[in-house]
């Protein structure tokens, strides 16, 4: 971690983000009026021209170069049995992600989106958050950075996913953390934990905040130190990258529910942190619905996936290849000679 | 309209229909259960693969000839009001189609789909169904039969759509004969009718069940009938298509109302015959998702859409070949060396 970089700083994340260009997006939207369909007829589609319009700053937007990162990350939690899968399956799957063969490559492939991989010090999980904390400063700053630094500054759309066993419990703890409520609301099946063990799983949740809890109040319930207590280090990767690309007003497709719970710590500590960033699907993990309710975003997917791997992220950039198609090839009413309204 | 060709007797439409083939089904869920990926983790993408593998009769399904037909027809009943837009359009957006103007030419071509045009008869409007039947037994025969004659035998998934200047007028007509209900249930703004003239839409909506009544009864409530009568030739026409699909076992997406109230006339004739037929998406105009919650169908998006011209379905291809994308590319949780559940 370079020192002095004020950009990592945690406090300064979130100082001086830029806003959305209000006249892009009104060119754009004067575009779409004249498109041969009647107004508002694409429905979402529409919504996304003008929302990649706004944040690209072009009233004709681009997505000639997107891209997917996935990070990831090993927990201490993993060893209180929260996961169907062992730890060792995220070195694996990133081994996986490297030689093509998961899920998120073959999306890639079909929708034209680069994909970058960020293994973070997988052979040292985060502290056990049943017992401590996740992270120190030191660490957290550098998971920061490492995913600030992975976003290429050129990329039209940035999509923003993880592979990490065992963090769907984190995101439930950082989210129980963030909103209150109780460990079941948050807790869920992730890989596929069931029965007892979704029982313990929410235990360790609930334990998790309650053992960190004088930890999080001296800290003024800052979000961004819930996510390095409660956190882990792709968490907090995401949520560096997020923030990066808002600085480079970057368009940003969220996944699921870690990369949700990472953003929302963002949204917490500042309300508009998140206004670049659109939910990509709603994952079929029962907390991400309630989660995506509290940052106020409507999924444009809604198909019971629950990869995680940036996949929902990714199928969704087939929604904004649809949409900017439309508004690049479409005749307007005068050169297709279209009547108007009656 | 050949002679003879039982084929294309109403009566037939629906004889014989094969069933989908479980062995395929069976031997495309074994192989997604080995990918690397918790089971299920693709939600509804998995089911999309058993669903083109049980219709194609095949345990790698394939996706080389995606086929999108929109069939165009005029209604007698646009002369009500019942439109945003004048008559004329019907055959300036068939005329765009052809020229590649339109948003299904775009998505068409951004998910490397076939497009074909069907106009039937535009200079011909059917009846104005608040007066009488909108076709004569030999005028819905011919619909019927163009439609089936549109389905390419060799397409592994067809996308079925529509354009017609008054058609969810007509569509809401053919819900409220088939399921009941208040004229107002199914009747929404298409194209953009609001306010006085769209009371007068649903007004007009019911005057068109109350007026063929007398035609509705004496044909038993008979659901190809009813088509006949309340329904209008593009309507009749995607009927067809869907039954001639279902004949050569080929998969089917829907587009949204209108091809979803002509549909609805085979579920009610039928029970089964759109066992090969998804929802494709949820449209905007409010009848669509009861009429979805009639057929028991859950759509694959909801996006806001409300354009008709198989653009709905056209876009949902793109998830189709997301599914098959991951179901032919991923690794094996041998070939990637990746452990199973703890």
């Amino acid at each position: 971690m370079p020192e002095g970089d004020v950009r990592t700083d945690p406090i300064d994340l979130l100082a001086d983000l830029p806003a959305a260009d209000p006249d892009a997006r009104n060119a754009a939207a004067a575009r779409d009026a004249i498109l041969t369909k009647p107004p508002g007829a694409l429905g979402r589609l529409e919504g996304l021209i003008q929302w990649l319009a706004a944040w690209q700053g072009r009233a004709r937007p681009r997505l000639d170069r997107v891209q997917a990162l996935v990070f990831a990350g090993n927990h201490g939690i993993a060893t209180q049995g929260v996961s169907a899968y062992p730890a060792e399956v995220t070195a694996q799957m990133v081994a996986n992600f490297e030689a093509g063969g998961a899920a998120v490559n073959q999306l890639c492939k079909a929708f034209g989106v680069a994909l970058s991989v960020h293994p973070l010090e997988l052979e040292t999980p985060t502290g056990d958050i049943t017992r401590g904390p996740a992270l120190d400063h030191i660490g957290f700053r550098a998971a920061i950075d490492a995913g600030a630094r992975a976003v290429p500054t050129d990329a039209d759309l940035v999509c923003i996913g993880e592979m990490g066993i065992a963090n769907t419990a984190v995101a439930a703890t950082v989210c129980l953390g963030l909103f209150g409520g109780r460990a079941e609301d948050w807790t869920g099946p992730g890989t596929g934990v069931e029965g007892p063990a979704l029982d313990a799983k929410a235990r360790a949740v609930a334990s998790a905040v309650t053992v960190n809890r004088a930890d999080l109040d001296a800290a003024g319930n800052d979000a961004l130190e819930t996510l390095r207590i409660l956190g882990g280090r792709e968490l907090a990767a995401m949520a560096g990258a997020v923030a990066a690309a808002r600085r480079n007003r970057q368009p940003v497709l969220l996944d699921g529910f870690v990369a949700g719970a990472a953003a929302a710590c963002l949204m917490r500590a500042r309300p508009d942190a998140l206004d670049h960033c659109r939910a990509a699907h709603v994952s079929a993990e029962p907390g991400h619905r309630r989660l995506l309710a509290e940052l106020r975003m409507t999924p444009l997917l809604d198909l019971e996936m629950r990869l995680g791997e940036a996949s929902g992220a990714v199928l969704a950039v087939a929604l904004t290849r649809a949409a900017l198609a439309c508004f690049d090839g479409m005749a307007t009413f005068d050169e297709a000679q279209v009547s108007g309204k009656a």
